[in-house]
């Protein structure tokens, strides 16, 4: 401890603090910090390496709440260790455009390392952010310079547990070895719906031992030395460490202390003044005695240790150079200056080599091309990796003690999406990682994440539709290519051949500020010609791939359903009907395109129809009432792709009756 | 035993089925069949209960594969022991209509359970299965009468065991005690990507022992009398028994056994004839010799057990003829005679009332006038029971040792979700379970196999939109009413006020072929007059709430929003502007009317504005590209809901201004 306060009242602090922000707001969750608040103090006064004057110091310790409802214990953290988080903004919790929404908002509230709200999560993000932290020591620290050397610590409560998502990731976290990642968990007994032994008995402890992890049972959750001593202990430990922590809820709190009614609600006026009769609290609402900011500031000590890393920096750089840049650039994630000709690169060799071939091949070229002057890459499959074809030749596999660049996630689709949002918020990689495309369903939340936390994930999904043929209907994607273009942010990318994968993965590397799902067929799809304008067209998300003088209707295609839309233009064509057809890989992206351009793709007054091995619902945003979609609005089948194509309506017959049904008149 | 023949044989009869049906298809996975085909000799020969010639026997035992790609397993059994899958259907493996589909798919091969493939559910479902075993038996038995009493077998691989639901729903089996609960592991060590040491270290016993099973270690799987004697024990045990196997996956086939080719690609003819001479097996493909049929035959047995039971079940039926007859109502699924009349007077009490609630307690004030009479209910909750107030008066808390009908299903919604999906493949219950509707992300895929497997389970959905408030982006659903209307099959209900409510749970109960979502606000909605037509044509998805006539515009609006409509139709008539006002709660219902009934209601030429609190793309469908949407394409804020909704622009100004900008000039 760096304080001669008594401990408890800075813990008082942050109960005090919590309960009057919640209490305003008349919303939130008080319970948590309260019950947290030793737990708090001994972290982040004994442990927690930072500087409240830098929140984006490369090297600090990571701290996130996968409990995210406990915000206020965040948001009192930073307050009072001198973050630019005034007692203004903690006045308004939970209000409009405040630094102190009702969850914790990265790139809201300078010190908070993630979003966190959705339990289990930010458990998930920690593994990432662990992970990160090994790899990126391995690749730049030095004898006698740990550049790279920070810890990453999460709070997680009883619901964290409970989620399945824990299970993927911490089990993962034990086989890697992850000794960094100190976990403190927050055993009160209670969730929602009241004492947690009718639904939650878990051996915790025994659970995560199982999983290789260091576990330091039955800390008593408000003895701060305890804590410290634990936390201590956890970072000499060469597993990642579980302490757990037991608590009460809401403590201080005299009538709803270590019940389920102090969790979410206010507590009103008159608990809260017995609660600060019963914890010995005079202080007015909002208003922070002098020695309790005192004991708190982390200023000078956090300038002491950014500054101390500073110097060691300088002496890195001075005797590495070009490694200091590089890290540098990485943490900013800024793309080599070099990659731009990369791409073109890749992109004129899919020109030149004109393969027909399953766009997941083509995914796995662009990687090729990619890779090796993108040390940032960090891929990876969920068990997956022959299908998604997410490896390159000179990737080497991650495993225990051996950094690679190469993830081997296991079945854990989910764990997999949300490690990899943490591995982006860290800093110093663009992770990539691959599962067929029906398996979205398991991850969808974490890629609503990325999109709400504007992370540069790319999330790979091979097997795209019915054209995986056999694997039957639990296999074959129908609805999800549409309902990903729904989350709000995030860009999907369906490419049609080879150099649409090319330009799709470029697009998704270069797109700093959001997560991109690359979409790729199982089966073999035929290479398309291109002007060199309609090649830098692709990026724009849509574009004209074959026009007609005097075109009659507009066939819109994604994947491998172009193929099918250039047949019927032929075949139209052969009937004196002329249609222009446009390759949309990415609406998402063709959507932000200038009215001007998007007037000359989909030009107004044609009739159109848009072709999709998915649901039709989706396609009226393009082709309006008057227009048609070729698509399945039911599931699949277990049957050979072409039988499937023939079943379901995807020939050119039927694209051309299309056609003629909505021709004007 | 039940068969002189040795157990060697009886095995080796299900590699050459699934290596040969693999090759002929050249697609699906034979190393599972090959490396459990001793367990499932142990299993079907002496501890299966059930009957071939009657796959819906209530009191059978349930069987299933969590690692679904293992098919031709569960093929082969059924082929062999005497169901409806003929040899010739064993050819057809994986081809269009065949019975023998990739993945095993409920209601398409007699036998089969439930439909797997996405790992991890299946045991999901086995759990779900084991409950409603456990909650029929405690509301129907007898003394000398166990009518209800059967086991339920799981398959579960590495896969099943790395997914996070599978932790969900074990601890939860566990922690109820679910002793009837029986899951073999097959302990190949190999997954897709190879050995899994590298990715999967667990300490699955010990995992298992945590959440309170019994685990019996170290059995060697190809040893049919020690799984056999392991499953004797299991079924004496007090709590769910994980049997761990130890395996060689693939076994049989000489160059590839024990490695992750064998997984899921066809052998090749080179290797399948290696096989046949080193497992000793002569017949040609698709021949099987008679002393194999004759060993592996249960039908006769089947027949004497449902026979016995039968006789117990008449006896039964003589003392206790209403429970009887109870019990045969519910597992044909089929409601009280007096339902229709209950929910009539559900509806009429909400008209009669005229209350302004919020539909989350519309919600539970349906549950509560139908429960009563509706004994199959299982309610339950994701530890969110009194947000979603899922819960009623009577309802009874399912505990360990207590039968209850209401599941707190703790902080597991994707768990929930496939432990609902088995309760009604099992019959006898209609579950319903609930969380936020933003959590629906996290059972996606449950939501999916429930509409693949045209179950009646019902998820309800609270805390809808931005209404909630403060919670913030993370919590407030944007996109997931749109993408839920995706799913095939899937009806999705957003009412607007009390009756609605009562209508779209009425609705949810009779459909009796398909889940249903319910989704409902967490803020007060104002009652809506109606006349009988009017509350009559709710039950058609979509109908004329407020007409007008010489209507120059229709608006259509869902859950919250309809009350916005009606107020910006009162402002627009003000203004001399005539329009109609469709509520919309259910649009997958609706787009099933005949076109008479929706040219009444969507009539042509009348331009169309939609209002949802959710994302715009969907509803396009509905006003074409020359309406117009008042919906949100970005993710939500932190802020008190009215706040919120002005600022996203649900206000009565900007639906008029958007119903201006659509006239037809």
């Amino acid at each position: 401890m760096n304080s001669t306060l008594p401990t408890t009242k800075m813990a008082n602090a942050i109960r005090a603090l919590a309960m009057d922000a919640v209490q305003k707001a008349n919303s939130g969750h008080p319970g948590m910090p309260m019950g947290m608040a030793e737990i708090a103090v001994a972290l982040w006064s004994g442990h927690y390496s930072h500087n409240p004057a830098n929140p984006k110091w490369i090297n600090r310790d990571r701290f996130l709440l996968s409990n995210g409802h406990g915000s206020m214990l965040h948001y009192a953290l930073l307050h009072l260790s001198g973050y630019a988080v005034t007692m203004d903004d903690i006045k308004a919790f939970r209000q409009m455009h405040s630094k102190t929404p009702g969850h914790p908002e990265v790139d809201v509230t300078p010190g908070v390392e993630t979003t966190t709200g959705p339990l289990g999560q930010g458990i998930a993000n920690a593994v990432g952010m662990a992970l990160s932290e090994y790899l990126l020591a391995s690749q730049f620290n030095k004898p006698g310079f740990d550049i790279v050397d920070h810890h990453t610590y999460a709070f997680v409560g009883d619901g964290c547990l409970m989620e399945g998502i824990s299970h993927e990731v911490c089990a993962l976290a034990g086989t890697l070895g992850l000794k960094k990642l100190i976990a403190l968990y927050d055993d009160n007994g209670i969730s929602i719906d009241g004492k947690v032994e009718g639904w939650f008995t878990d051996d915790t402890p025994k659970r995560f031992e199982a999983y290789g992890w260091n576990v330091i049972r039955a800390v008593d959750g408000h003895d701060v030395a305890a804590v410290s001593a634990a936390i201590a202990a956890a970072k000499t430990a060469d597993k990642p460490t579980l302490i757990c922590c037991k608590t009460i809820i809401g403590k201080g709190s005299p009538n709803l202390q270590g019940g389920d009614k102090v969790h979410g609600a206010a507590l009103g006026d008159k608990e809260i003044a017995a609660v600060r009769e019963y914890i010995g609290w005079d202080a007015a609402p909002f208003e922070m005695p002098a020695d309790v900011y005192a004991a708190w500031d982390a200023k000078a000590a956090g300038a002491k240790r950014e500054g101390d890393w500073s110097t060691l920096f300088a002496a890195y750089s001075a005797q590495f150079p070009a490694e200091a840049a590089e890290l540098s650039r990485r943490m900013l994630g800024e793309l080599p200056a070099s990659f731009d000709a990369t791409l073109a690169a890749a992109v004129a060799a899919c020109v030149e080599k004109k393969e027909n071939i399953a766009t997941r091949k083509a995914s796995q070229n662009a990687i090729q091309a990619l890779a090796p002057s993108l040390p940032e890459f960090l891929g990876g499959s969920a068990d997956l990796t022959g299908s998604n074809l997410t490896n390159w030749k000179e990737c080497v596999a991650l495993r225990s003690g051996q950094p690679g660049n190469h993830v081997n996630y296991g079945v854990r689709e989910f764990g997999m999406s949300a490690i990899m949002n943490g591995v982006t918020l860290h800093g110093g990689f663009i992770p990539f990682g691959a599962t067929f495309l029906t398996f979205s369903d398991y991850s969808r939340n974490a890629l609503r994440m990325a999109a709400l936390m504007k992370l540069r994930s790319i999330f790979v999904f091979t097997h795209d539709s019915i054209g995986l043929g056999e694997d039957g209907p639990t296999h074959q994607s129908v609805e999800h290519i549409s309902s990903m273009r729904l989350i709000p942010h995030l860009d999907n990318w369906r490419p049609c051949d080879t150099v649409e994968s090319a330009v799709s993965w470029g697009a998704a590397v270069k797109r700093k500020d959001g997560p991109s799902t690359l979409i790729f067929s199982r089966q073999n799809l035929p290479y398309q010609e291109r002007t060199a304008q309609q090649i830098a067209d692709i990026a724009r998300g849509g574009y004209v791939l074959q026009d007609a003088a005097d075109a009659k209707a507009i066939l819109i295609a994604t994947g491998s359903e172009v193929e099918l839309a250039v047949a019927a233009a032929a075949a139209l064509a052969a009937e004196g009907i002329a249609v222009r057809v446009v390759s949309m890989p990415s609406t998402d992206v063709y959507d932000r395109q200038d009215a001007a351009y998007q007037a000359g793709v989909l030009s107004k007054g044609l009739p159109r129809v848009a072709i999709e091995a998915g649901v039709s619902a989706f396609w009226y945003k393009y082709v309006g009432l008057e227009g048609a979609v070729v698509g399945i609005d039911t599931f699949g089948e277990s049957a050979p792709a072409g039988v499937l194509f023939k079943h379901f309506g995807f020939t050119v017959d039927n694209v051309v009756a299309k056609v003629k049904s909505v021709l004007l008149a």
